[in-house]
């Protein structure tokens, strides 16, 4: 009654090929509304909606395990933070129950790479019937449910719909280093919280590395206790974030990044590294010298016991050796180890390391685990199960993939690197250099991993680096590779954002508590509106900028500065843009849209006599007053170049000069910031030397 | 040397006389910048500040406990959060130390009531050292230390200053019902994170009523397993609790109101009540018939052994029996009470509870407590160390008083009623029919506490109901009694406001996502500017409105509409006012707060038609239409008011009688919420009639 089977068999689904080619936009234009992200690999709406009242019932038929029903309770919390109502579900019936859930089978006590996550989720007025293989589909499909409840004026509902999905990759991950800058448990298990709601299904654990060792070792206590500085998760944590991942549907692959990236192991073993003397903790960020012996046996001798230790602390089949940018500097200039080089016959120290990675994996394999590295391990005789990261991107993945190995991709997934959301949605695991793979091949491409690499991410601002972005790196992950089209995308990311939010993610609270923190309540109004129209510095350009002002940024700098607490992406400044080009391509002839441009810069015109006696009371502040009296300059700008359209007048080449230079000038970087508002004015200036768009628009009617 | 007694000596010290007749304007401007919270018994600002920078250092000289320790790291903890710098302070040598603490000895174990709580805290620019007869005083003057701190151009610091403070009252609470809604642990201890920020020290947990019976009995287990619809706290959450308040230097009082509001009891002990039949938890909020039994020795074999369970798990000396609104109805209507009464001489149903208080005192006093109780309890022959909590009134505290009875405040401190914080700051325990006490009779009323009823309130809107306003509560119950000033409070109350956000608190957070759980990403702009224009309906009249209405209002209800989310207070409408007020005062002469007047109102003016879509897409909001039409006319009919005030023109009378009734209509309640910013319009619309007040500023100048 409620499975919709046997009307479907008639009905189209929409799939790759048909919403590409057919009725896609009606479509997607209800997908858009509802906000589903990611957009399941199928979908077909149909007519009435199911409401959601107080009195929402939910029923488990089939198989029935804890991770079913904890996920069966955490979604009935769930509906009543999205509805503001105390759903008070009791398991009732089958035939009365608003939401059926059966799951065919248990899933893995642990989930596993590969493990089916299918579902079918059937939504029609008079109920809902979830169904799936295993508990783990079942907890993806109730993500959906949750996405699919909308206010309507008549109240909480969903509309009906026939929707079977099941994911593109089988990797979609999240990396967290949490050596840079600690992240304690409450943070990391929210953004669990985070990655089940998209879909996400690999939480990787960047444990270690010169800054810090963060982990428990019962075997080696010198490792955390030394390394660490007192910031590491204790054994017990570690089960803790397991079990809270593993509820979650959510693999946990912890990395240990040896040999180089290694100082913290140092402090407390001096003896593993490849030169004499004592260790710090590393307080700089970079790519260092300190890197493991790997001439020595007893390096490996404790690698054994370590590994030996952490293997069985960790249930999943991955085990994350790292091995990435090792310089080979202490190799080169250690005569012993040269010594043992020509021995050995390695001709560099990439072969030196690739005859560490085999050891390695030896003692890998033996605690039944499968090694997953970077790039740089790949080399001849490594093992076939193997699989590669790539930070490198789709032609490393590829030429791996064509030796024989699985890849995941990371390469245009760095979070750290402050690109909008479109940016990270655009690349794909089997894109650019790994379009024409073979089909065998192409499936030895498992996924992608977003990273979040910490030298500027504490506890405090570490969500808002995560989210939303991490959520369109999740679609990618998971739906058809058709699914593209990048306004249809932010519009549903803003949805996500909120839903976020609502679960408890902290990125946009943490971000008005922090202005106030810098602005003190009377100036956040104003500091407010520069934030909004500003992004921190794209790539490694705040690591340049500090280079050539002569400073060394460390671990110990405090990350209070506006930079380090806005978002990495303005929607007020991508906004701002598409209603600029809206207004162009319209000719001018949307009096509305112009209104809204028009009150926009008339606020940044405005704001920097409001802003700059808050700016100059703070040493937090100061550094932006430039920056705010720039922006005050593109409202003016922008405005005199939107007064000349209107009048129907075209501006003196010099003064579309003075304008492009000025704008030019707010375009560049202070206080390791951006104003993202500069090339839309541009825009305007330029529009103003060409014709006069309106009165073409006004003679066209 | 950090001490500067030997400089206090010849200098005068802030306290009440000198404040406000000597220099108090400069020093209570200093205050209110800094948002001290509250305001300390005698302060004295110096010359210089104290830097507070990553290098922050704290000593603990002299007496040192685990109370102390803890409240040391919460204390770095704070100071990091405050200034998004990782202050990671380890214990350095005394002479050394930015912060030296320094307890002569331990407190009790558990904080009682009485105990001192002063300490002296004395800020130079070289350091700061805050000493304390023990380690409640030292928590105390931590709190302060964090309120001290601000960001100038130069970098965090704090004024030099010298404070000796201790509170007016030894008991300063903050009641939680916790039965007609349950609340979670984790938001009772966020709401302890509050209550010690503002040196609230007693948490009075309501913990059973007619709607809930909330704390696990092992002796009686059908209490909290048929009377809370299974969410009630386990015996180990209450452990968890009180250790958690015992930290932060809170007692926890326990209430079980009896003989009345008992209807939950009876679900799993019908036979404790005065009729026979079953017994259903009651969903309705008002006051109900079931009481107790007193008549029956069975009903105190039962207290026997229930008290003597509960009153070993809280370890305050105190015990709360309620003892509040029983309607006697059921005693009335049974032959066999109206018999016992009969007998014994007890002619009214007041005297049989007295009779039955009587009896319960002496389970208590059995039990090694004091007992506490609302008005209704004071009867001849009670104890004279019973305490009487005052739902009535000062006149009600002061007839016990004069009888020996020491007594407590709560009439004027309900927030559930809606008031502004500076009604409840206005209500003084030793104000009103108290202000004629001898000495020694208002020695007896020890305080206050604000009191939370929860028909409203869940653990979603729990945080927003007690904070800010509460903060103001605070400060009434613990600065001296000339602290008044309702300016400087809402200035102060501002900065704490941020402070408890930083600290954890959620009252902010929650609007802005359920603002967008109502009005979608795209409409939380337009439906905020109508959220900030209201507050909730005041008093009961919600009930009334519900009762005219034919509606009865249970614990199903969602609470999920616009009067459940908007803070109690607007501050939108309150500044308004207050700029609208100076406008008036300055006759008209400050342009640039006539800007600001007019931005306001054509902001509200415009937004009706934003707004109107929103509305109608959610049966949620659908119910704000008349409200956001009524706020555009009052832009309308405020901008209309002040253009003719601008023109020098006095409009007709007609005019203003219809502005006038329009006003008063915009005034009346709809989807209970009143809308604050009409009676500042109204006074503009009173300013157009009188004399054209900027000809005459005019004039004068």
């Amino acid at each position: 009654m409620i499975l919709l089977c046997g009307a479907l068999a008639s009905a189209a689904l929409l799939d790759a090929p048909r919403a590409q080619q057919t009725g896609s936009q009606t479509t997607s234009n209800v997908a858009d509304s509802l906000g589903l992200m990611p957009i399941p690999a199928r979908m077909q709406f149909r007519d009435g909606r199911l409401a959601v009242t107080p009195r929402f019932s939910l029923a488990i038929a089939g198989h029935r395990d804890p991770l079913l029903e904890r996920g069966v309770a955490r979604f009935v919390a769930h509906l009543s933070l999205l509805t503001g109502m105390q759903i008070a579900s009791t398991a009732e019936s089958s035939t009365k129950a608003t939401l059926l859930v059966e799951a065919n089978a248990s899933g893995n006590a642990t989930p596993q790479l590969g493990e089916d996550e299918s579902y079918t989720l059937d939504v029609d007025p008079s109920g809902a019937r979830l169904a799936a293989p295993n508990s783990l589909g079942i907890l993806h499909g109730l993500q959906t449910f949750l996405q699919l409840v909308e206010v309507t004026p008549d109240g909480f509902s969903l509309p009906a719909v026939h929707i079977e999905d099941r994911p593109r990759f089988p990797w979609r991950g999240l990396m967290i280093d949490v050596s840079r800058h600690f992240i304690p448990v409450e943070d990391i298990k929210r953004n669990l919280d985070g990655m089940e709601a998209v879909k996400l299904n690999v939480f990787h654990w960047h444990l270690s590395d010169d800054q810090g060792f963060r982990i428990e070792s019962k075997t080696y206590p010198k490792l955390h206790e030394l390394g660490s500085d007192g910031l590491y998760y204790t054994q017990e944590d570690v089960h803790d974030v397991i079990e809270y991942a593993r509820e979650r549907g959510i693999r946990v692959v912890p990395e240990f990044d040896i040999p180089g990236h290694s100082t913290s192991w140092f402090v407390g073993y001096p003896e593993l590294s490849s030169t004499s003397g004592t260790h710090a903790i590393e307080r700089r960020w970079g790519v260092f010298d300190p890197a493991m012996d790997p001439t020595r046996e007893e390096t490996y001798k404790f690698l054994e016991k370590f590994l030996a230790e952490m293997t069985r602390l960790f249930p999943d089949a991955y085990f994350h050796i790292g091995g990435d940018e090792v310089n080979g500097k202490q190799w080169e200039s250690s005569p012993t180890i040269q010594a043992f080089m020509k021995a050995h016959g390695l001709m560099t120290s990439l072969e030196l390391q690739q005859y560490f990675n085999a050891r390695v994996e030896k003692i890998v394999e033996k605690n039944h685990k499968i090694m997953i590295g970077w790039d740089e391990i790949l080399a001849p005789g490594l093992p076939e199960n193997t699989v590669i990261q790539s930070w490198r991107g789709q032609d490393s993945l590829a030429a791996a993939a064509r030796l024989g190995y699985r890849g995941i991709l990371s390469n245009g997934y760095y979070l750290d690197l402050m690109w909008p959301a479109a940016q990270h949605y655009s690349v794909d695991p089997l894109g650019a250099g790994a379009a024409n793979l073979s089909p065998d091949q192409a499936a030895r491409i498992l996924g992608g991993e977003a990273c979040l690499w910490t030298e500027y991410v504490t506890h405090e601002n570490v969500d808002s680096r995560i989210w939303p972005r991490t959520a369109a790196i999740a679609e990618r992950l998971w739906s058809p590779q058709w699914v593209q089209d990048v306004p249809s995308m932010y519009e549903r990311l803003a949805r996500e954002d909120w839903r976020l939010q609502i679960f408890g993610l902290e990125h946009r609270s943490k971000l008005t508590l922090r202005l106030e923190t810098l602005a003190g309540p009377g100036g956040v109004d104003s500091l407010r509106v520069l934030a909004d129209a500003v992004e921190p510095v794209k790539g490694y350009s705040r690591e340049h900028a500090a280079a050539a002002a002569g400073i060394e940024p460390t671990s110990a700098d405090p990350l209070n500065r506006l930079v380090d607490i806005v978002p990495p992406e303005s929607e007020t400044a991508r906004k701002f843009g598409e209603e600029v080009d809206a207004l162009i391509a319209g000719g001018f002839a949307d009096t509305a849209g112009e209104s809204r441009v028009r009150a926009q810069m008339e606020l940044w015109k405005a704001n920097d006599t409001h802003l700059e006696p808050v700016l100059a009371a703070s040493f937090l502040l100061k550094e932006l007053s430039p920056l705010s009296a720039d922006l005050a300059e593109l409202g003016k700008t922008g405005l005199e170049a939107l007064d000349a359209i209107d009048r129907g007048e075209q501006p003196q080449p010099e003064q579309r000069q003075q304008w492009t230079a000025q704008i030019a000038e707010a375009e560049k970087p202070q206080a390791d910031l951006l104003l993202m508002v500069a090339p839309p004015i541009q825009k305007l200036v330029n529009a103003s030397g060409s014709a006069h768009p309106r009165n073409e628009a006004a003679r066209k009617q």
